[in-house]
């Protein structure tokens, strides 16, 4: 199928690299991991040198990670290792953008006897760091801020805000999932104590992901059971994703630096390319502040669903909202948390990259959107001549 | 590598259908299954088949199957929509040999405001259900009796303790990860709640599970995050893995004959075979009521980690205790609350067998066991000629 692939937030193909690791581990190298015998035991030695892997690429330990089966796993283990390992405490700092992994949580906390507090976004979706600091307390469990927003792209400021937490005595979780294999992730640099990542996004297969836990946090398992991950995640190691991802993160950390300069130059092409050859079109997110794969386009009084559409028949593969949010007719929260007007939230497009991508698959978007949306405007109700009927 | 891989309870190998069945999906065909676009779109097509293949195994609806990560995370997620839509009930019924998965979760709960009766069983693993029917109580949240024990492979009568359940308002939930594939299973038969599955005990890849949950029954999600799974299980869907569990169900669907015969024959012949050549050799496990692929035999006055190091040199894989518990040197809490003595248990090992083997393999380790076991007693302490030093 010849795609123009475009919604690498979303899920990422898997690196050929990867899966030619993970093979053997599908086909003939199938033992258990935790088994006594050499047939299992040989896997176990290969998930050693994943964990090495991973915890390279954030520069972590390998005893800091601990594989989960996705980012949703990753977030929930660390909440529930938070709020676990501090009972006493009742309150919860957030972000009003957060994935759904962790806000659809702790909106179900909120209703379990803890007080969320819900940090907000400006206009180009900065977050507000002095309300942030204000409401923290000696109450306060955890502290969860999303690295990179998955749909605006914008990446907020964690080494900040963990050098304001160091010296409180408070969790603080960062939700990485969208930064970890685009940008640069240093957790010894930064004073994180818990770190989300997944393996789907950075090029390894769906259903693994990971979580950095730093040493000497206090920790108690979400998915309690076997002794696996040293009695920190129950459950038959999935070895053959285990040692898929380990490759991935090998791959990814010497393509950074691609995806800062090449994977960077085409996304500005696109959103430039966009915002001049399509009228009422805006840029969400702060321009320079944002992952380099990632570009969130309002394309005013139309409906994003319909442009998806349409791109679709032209093998054009984006996202409006989140794949997450999709299904549901709502506006993204993130847009709204962001004040994009309803009728610009509902025509936003999410573009994001990846080393895959070419400029020629760029250039070919550039092209044929801008006929789409002209057409689809020209068959709404509230748009009239390129200029807006309702006010 | 060229082994004799007789742990198939402990993981088995990915039947080569399946991974045909899922290679379309790791390859060409990534997209997320939730995604707007064509593209993801016919990825949330597959796992529509395959949810109904799932479904069909166990003669279920499809709606009533839950995609999750392995059946430790179908236990979980079964345990916590019980105690959280029954918040008032505390107490919980079950055996004292469940898997790792159930008995250190319930560990969990005893400890944070659960009361926990642990049912136990009889010298031949075989549970006192009169014990079960005097516990229950207006109190009970969820009685959760596994299908068949991994270890033992001993059946348990979970038709006969769901009538007994069913005029009661008590959650009956199974772990049935080591039946689903094994045996027939026909939920619209049995009165269960929910009943757990996984996908590597029955060829289908490591990390991907199912939770079946009975239309009517109340729910909550314990993996909380996206929109997927119809609000049951948030994370990106598994989409190759989930695929290929819909093919391994399909696969052993058609195969439940072979296990009761070939494979039951393989079996007795494997068993009868070493207990005849085998001094003091013992059977754990009610002859009469086990999984037909599951012997577990101990060898009295030995250590069953040297036995499988032994048969590992010979290319012979088998289990000491279940997988999951191994790497600790306590006997298998299995074998002890059948009140096997602390010198047979240290000294047992269960052979799990599959389509995949063969009665050659078995000849193989009928003819060269016994002698590895009469070498490792005559260096054994506390064995000397056939005869026990120790009373």
């Amino acid at each position: 199928m010849d795609v123009i692939y475009m919604d690498n937030n979303a899920t990422t193909k898997i690196a050929p690299e990867v899966l030619d690791a993970m093979m053997p581990y599908l086909t003939d190298y199938y033992g258990n991991a935790s088994s006594m015998h050499n047939f299992g035991g040989m896997v176990g030695r290969q998930i050693v040198e994943a964990r090495e892997k991973v915890a390279a690429l954030i520069n972590a330990d390998p005893g800091e990670i601990i594989f989960t089966s996705c980012g949703t796993e990753s977030d929930s283990t660390a909440v529930h290792a938070a709020i676990r390992s501090n009972p006493s405490k009742k309150h919860i700092i957030t972000t009003r953008v957060e994935h759904p992994a962790i806000k659809n949580l702790y909106e179900y906390l909120a209703k379990n006897g803890y007080r969320v507090t819900w940090v907000p976004v400006d206009s180009e979706g900065v977050l507000d760091l002095d309300f942030l600091y204000d409401h923290l307390s000696e109450d306060t469990a955890i502290v969860s801020i999303m690295w990179a927003n998955n749909e605006s792209g914008v990446i907020f400021p964690i080494d900040e805000i963990a050098e304001k937490l160091a010296s409180r005595k408070i969790v603080f979780h960062s939700d990485a999932v969208q930064a970890v294999g685009k940008l640069p992730v240093d957790v010894k640099k930064t004073g994180l104590n818990m770190m989300s990542i997944s393996g789907h996004k950075l090029h390894a297969p769906k259903g693994v992901g990971a979580l950095y836990v730093k040493k000497g946090t206090k920790f108690s398992p979400f998915m309690i059971g076997g002794h696996q991950e040293r009695n920190r995640r129950g459950g038959t190691e999935n070895s053959a994703s285990i040692i898929g991802m380990g490759k991935a993160c090998e791959l990814v950390g010497s393509h950074i630096e691609e995806i800062d300069t090449r994977v960077r130059s085409m996304r500005d092409r696109l959103e430039d390319g966009l915002l001049k050859n399509v009228p009422n079109a805006l840029l969400n997110g702060k321009k320079d502040a944002r992952l380099p794969n990632t570009t969130n386009i309002s394309f005013e009084y139309i409906e994003g669903e319909a442009i998806l559409l349409m791109m679709d028949q032209l093998g054009i593969c984006a996202s409006s909202g989140s794949a997450c949010t999709s299904g549901s007719l709502e506006p993204s929260h993130v847009l709204r948390a962001m004040g994009v007007p309803f009728t610009a939230a509902h025509g936003s497009i999410r573009f994001s990259l990846s080393t895959y991508n070419t400029e020629k698959e760029v250039d070919f978007v550039v092209e044929n959107l801008p006929p789409i949306i002209e057409r689809l405007r020209n068959m709404s109700p509230f748009w009239k001549e390129g200029a807006c009927k309702v006010q």
